[in-house]
């Protein structure tokens, strides 16, 4: 096992960023970034594995025995064969991921779903250590989650278990225009609760007269408007986004209560840049969440913000 | 394993029904069927046994050589312990159902939810036979799931996954009024879809002067308003049948569609005396399902009626 090293890769949209990670420790021990020239599969694959051989080098690792390379990877990844259905980031359709880096490198790799990745790292060594029953649940420029069912990695028949984000909700307000996700169905979760998405609502609210302290907080910019924008406003007593917060937050925290309703897990794992950057929103998605539970699945819940941040990725990656 | 034979219990509201199995095929051997006495610990378990011991009788098999009795309740059961937490059907509440039954019986007995244990019956004889990640779902007086995940069981990590009936949905038309639900929360899908709640509010709005065919149907006897009635002014073209089929099929097919979206199951089972006795219904739902689901998770779907009937339960509990 290279001295109890494992190596792990995070995909994603601007860059591949490889690790050299302690197995018995979870601390990286060297790390590697490597931008993307191009989003082509050639030019990223070039990188990741630019990047892999340089940690291994950095570590003192023989690539040739530490047994296996875990990439995650922001998409649809087919596990069991490398194959990455569709990463939106990347502009990726059914890639070889696997193994097209299994050639460049002449060592096995392991593809999977970047927040399966995640929740794995902090069920190791992060904000669920040994606890065998874990949802993580990601919101920041997207909305999804990583499930650990059993003690094992939950990624679904196909691989494609996890999406959260397209599960399909209804607005809290009747008069709420539908909108369309990203993946082109509408009434999906990520469409009313994602970073990306209600920064986009809020500009085209605000540009349509809204009245809130989001404009003064921007400066009338409303290309910078934001979750944590709208969280100041909301910390300033702001009508408009204690109306947001409560409508995103119903949504997010009914649906993280439904998905412990149906799985029974022990602990929820709350990541990503909108709810870690809004602690307003995080406020009351607990709140919510709290509420909407099955009294007993609520019993031995405990929710806990994630751990390892960034890293949580690269870790879980090397250690699957 | 006494000759491949297995014996497994299904406990229900007006009596247990216990069978002697044969592993090789799921055939049942022997059947035995005790109506309770009243429905304290003391007498069920009693009565339990008593169908047990008959039919391990009447198959010739040696109770201390079977392994272990798989007994599955309508309730949340602690699977490890044998603790069946809430039986409402019962009227049960923290009563230790295994540990009663293993001194009765002295054999080991596992205690299950009974869709767990239905959902293990269709995956090993039944409608998603060899099939590693199942959904099973049941509408029939109360609305459950039983998943199966990876090829294991999944009860969640205190034995109360499953629990489809509870989690909260917002219905369709914003006038109606919330119902509460048995568990005493309110927005739980069983509140507005299962056989016993759809009864009761068609009751009480036909009550309140709705016009609709269900009222010939049932010969202006209330007390015999069903889904099934309710199909069948569907089938005559109904327009009151037809808006509430509307509702509940959406409710339900939203419901299962995130369900798959979540957990990437290649089949689900579609079970329950609701589901199967409304052909209207299960039409309803079936496309509702087909619209919702995310396109990855529906791309190796496919949707089938239970095919064990009311069996299901006892040969799941039976081989477990």
């Amino acid at each position: 096992m290279a001295g109890g090293r494992a190596i792990g890769v995070d995909l994603g949209a601007t860059n591949a960023r490889a690790a050299v990670v302690d197995r018995s420790t979870g601390a990286i021990v060297a790390a590697s970034k490597e931008p993307h020239v191009d989003r082509s599969p050639q030019a990223v694959v070039e990188g990741v594995a630019r990047a892999v051989r340089e940690v291994a080098r950095a570590a003192a690792v023989d690539l040739g025995a530490v047994g296996c390379v875990g990439v995650g990877v922001a998409g649809q990844c087919l596990g069991a064969t490398g194959l990455v259905m569709n990463a939106p980031n990347l502009g990726w359709r059914d890639v070889p991921l696997g193994s097209l880096l299994e050639r460049s490198l002449s060592t096995p790799v392991r593809v999977v779903n970047d927040l399966s990745a995640a929740a794995w790292g902090e069920q190791r060594f992060g904000a669920a250590r040994g606890i065998d029953d874990v949802v993580l649940v990601f919101v920041g420029s997207g909305v999804g989650s990583g499930l650990i069912l059993g003690g094992r990695l939950h990624e679904g028949a196909w691989g494609v278990g996890g999406e959260l984000g397209h599960v399909k909700v209804r607005p809290l307000r009747p008069g709420t225009r539908p909108r369309r996700c990203g993946c082109g169905m509408t009434g999906c979760l990520e469409a009313y609760t994602s970073g990306v998405n209600v920064a986009a609502r809020v500009r085209e609210e605000l540009a349509a007269g809204a009245a809130s302290a989001v404009r003064e907080l921007v400066q009338g910019d409303l290309s910078r408007v934001s979750a944590s924008a709208v969280d100041a406003a909301f910390e300033q007593g702001d009508g408009y986004a204690r109306e947001l917060w409560e409508e995103v937050g119903e949504l997010l925290g009914t649906t993280i209560a439904n998905v412990v309703t149906l799985l029974n897990p022990t602990r929820v794992i709350l990541g990503g840049g909108v709810l870690l950057g809004a602690p307003h929103l995080e406020a009351i998605v607990r709140r919510v969440l709290s509420q909407q539970v099955s009294a007993s699945a609520a019993k031995q819940l405990s929710v806990e913000r994630a751990h390892l941040g960034d890293d949580a990725g690269v870790i879980g990656a090397a250690l699957l």
